[in-house]
């Protein structure tokens, strides 16, 4: 480099600022915790990472054999919409589980994550709201701080396993600035897996004010119990209303390939997208080679996981009931869990269990729930949990929760 | 799926709209055209692709064998800033070109657009303004759009090969909304290289109205007749206003991989874009893997890569410059130049050449340069090409684009 470049260095006291959004956009209450993690670790101490929905769960043979043999001379760009032998084959994916679509009514997205941020820059102005069921991923409130778009949670509770607020609840929110609705399902952070009831309740809600539904399904693999799920783009009469978020992550354990689709069959919606779309490029070609090939996972992977969810949760959610003063309802779907915990607060508990406590040389990373809300002083005494380690593992961690739960100074009530 | 689920067929009327910044949205001036080419394909039409920055130069045999080699069993998230080891590496890339940073002043994203959307929405509240020289890279636009951010374009000209508008311009911009400038050096699409003098009266200028300075770098390797590059990054004093965008796409010809970088020494920047980056997970694992093999791709790659552009670029801009009516600079770096065309609107030349032209069964598809400027009017006379092609290509779309120039209904001048 020339060495004429000017190179004095006056202290230069600048007025820069930080984005207002910037400021506001919450820390991940699922990351947030990563240094202690790493401070713990390097203290020799092993951590039961449950904090974070990364499955143990091996990605398919087939997913990680297409990388392999994936034989490309120059790595490509991509279709902004995505390669096109893909969407086909995953629009046959949708065709299978009865939602009657072609390839020309979704895009691929950056993971599920790209697909929530395109729909709420396509069809929120700032300043527009929308009314989201509480506890919900956290991340949303970040996507909507990102698209400047305030979210009226409604309130869901423990007691009721976090079924649907009555849709009179929803009535009391709508306001002239009410743009539309998301529902996860089944549920993270909670689990719940939503009825077809509550689906048609919803559906009726929808077209009385005219709104957006949008759903994300990326756990759609994930129903237990017997239980079908049932898909916002199964609902009839509403299709324009409905935007629907996918993503191969969790389905086929491959979280990392950054995968996703938005899918809808209004088409100015989807037209709107493809405009961020286009502007970022392409999502991933090698996560879209690898998802591609991850349809053709035999059915049999998806029995064993689901075996294997099943077993897990139930070990779970008979564990923590156990352990004096905590509760979890028992979930349908996902691999999460929102339990109650005897602490003050749960973001100084799960930061305490890693800083400064350890059984046997192990602890265990949580997610503190009030990130999960948006409601001030909702969550305090809940951890979200994820049930993503196998059950030797789940079996350490809980008897590591209860030893801290024991030994928490800020421990609460019987 | 339950047969039991509402399946009304009303037809309901629907007052759901898009958003305005949806509206907005532009379509990408590279990729708009692609239903012509893919139909004029389907005519049986051979299409040269000189609209995109996509090169056919071969990926790094060190980048293809790594994604071969990687051993996964799950393909799980990385950090939400980049697999650590990558961001070690790749600061190591920077010192050895005089950077002075270390791994903790880079954050590792989903392309260089993901870099300037999260440094959009973390130093930008809705209607602060941003200069940009124009033309510039169209998708600036488009992030812009989505952040809310007003551009403020300063007009340079092919005239003057399209050096930096005199300092003056600028001044005649500022207002107390605007927060930074964006400058792409190598520039894209005019292929302009900014000069250590131009590089000084930004750094005078940012001091001055202290503002932001970002700068898009991606075709820092893409400099040629013995000019050196020289980074934001290499200017002293300004360090906590700069901040720079990078991607590997170009450098290492894997476009698809999806992996960039944000680059701060201001470390509020950093993590508050930091924040952004934990709601949206992580980058593309398979991509980091890539990328990070890519870092030690030997010096031979570059300099056959370089002398096989300087080659192109040399071939191209003589034989536009022998076609009559038309005019090209002769650009210093990044692998596209922007020629004038004797024609009434090159919207409509671009797309007129691929939907009712052929020359002996083969066409040409250019970026009209219309989208490249925000000043309206402006460009439209002018294309964007980019030498992305091997020279025998490069010979057969000349010819196609001077029998185009005679045949075109819409020629203007001589």
């Amino acid at each position: 480099m020339n060495s004429q470049i000017n190179r004095e260095n006056k202290n230069i006291i600048t007025m820069l600022t930080i984005s207002i959004r910037g400021d506001k956009m919450p820390s991940s209450p699922i990351r947030k915790l990563v240094p202690y993690s790493e401070e713990a670790k390097s203290r020799g101490i092993k951590v039961y990472h449950l904090n974070i929905g990364q499955p143990d769960i091996k990605t398919p043979e087939v997913a990680l054999a297409a990388a392999k043999n994936a034989d490309l001379k120059v790595i490509e760009y991509s279709h902004s919409a995505g390669i096109e032998s893909y969407r086909r084959k995953l629009a046959k994916y949708y065709q299978n589980i009865g939602i009657d679509i072609d390839h020309n009514n979704l895009l691929v997205t950056t993971g599920g994550s790209e697909a929530i941020t395109f729909a709420f820059l396509s069809c929120f102005n700032p300043g527009d709201e929308v009314i989201i069921p509480e506890p919900f991923y956290a991340n949303y409130n970040g996507f909507a701080i990102a698209a400047g778009v305030n979210v009226k949670p409604i309130e869901s509770f423990i007691e009721d396993g976090f079924a649907l607020p009555p849709i009179e609840k929803f009535e009391d929110l709508i306001t002239d600035k009410t743009k539309g609705i998301v529902i996860c399902n089944p549920n993270n952070p909670t689990g719940y897996l939503y009825s077809e009831d509550e689906l048609n309740s919803l559906r009726e809600l929808v077209i009385k004010h005219d709104l957006y539904l949008f759903s994300d399904e990326v756990y759609r693999e994930f129903c237990y119990d017997g239980h079908e799920h049932i898909s916002v783009m199964h609902l009839k009469g509403i299709e324009n209303n409905v935007v629907m978020f996918d993503s191969v992550s969790k389905r086929y354990s491959e979280c990392g390939v950054r995968i996703g689709a938005l899918v809808t069959k209004n088409s100015e919606v989807l037209n709107t997208a493809l405009k961020f779309a286009q502007a970022r490029l392409s999502p991933p070609t090698f996560g879209q080679i690898i998802a591609e090939a991850s349809l053709d996972t035999p059915k049999s992977y998806f029995d064993e996981v689901q075996k294997e969810y099943i077993s897990r949760r139930d070990f779970l959610v008979a564990g923590l009931n156990k352990i004096p003063g905590v509760y979890s309802p028992k979930p349908k779907g996902a691999f999460y869990t929102v339990a109650k915990l005897p602490v003050d607060d749960s973001d100084k508990f799960c930061q305490w269990i890693l800083s400064e406590f350890d059984y046997e040389g192990q602890t265990v990373m949580m997610a503190p729930a009030s990130g999960f809300y948006s409601t001030p002083g909702r969550g305090k005494d809940e951890v979200r949990i994820a049930y993503v380690l196998k059950k030797e593992d789940l079996a350490k961690a809980l008897i590591v929760l209860e030893k801290a739960l024991e030994a928490y100074p800020g421990r609460v009530g019987a």
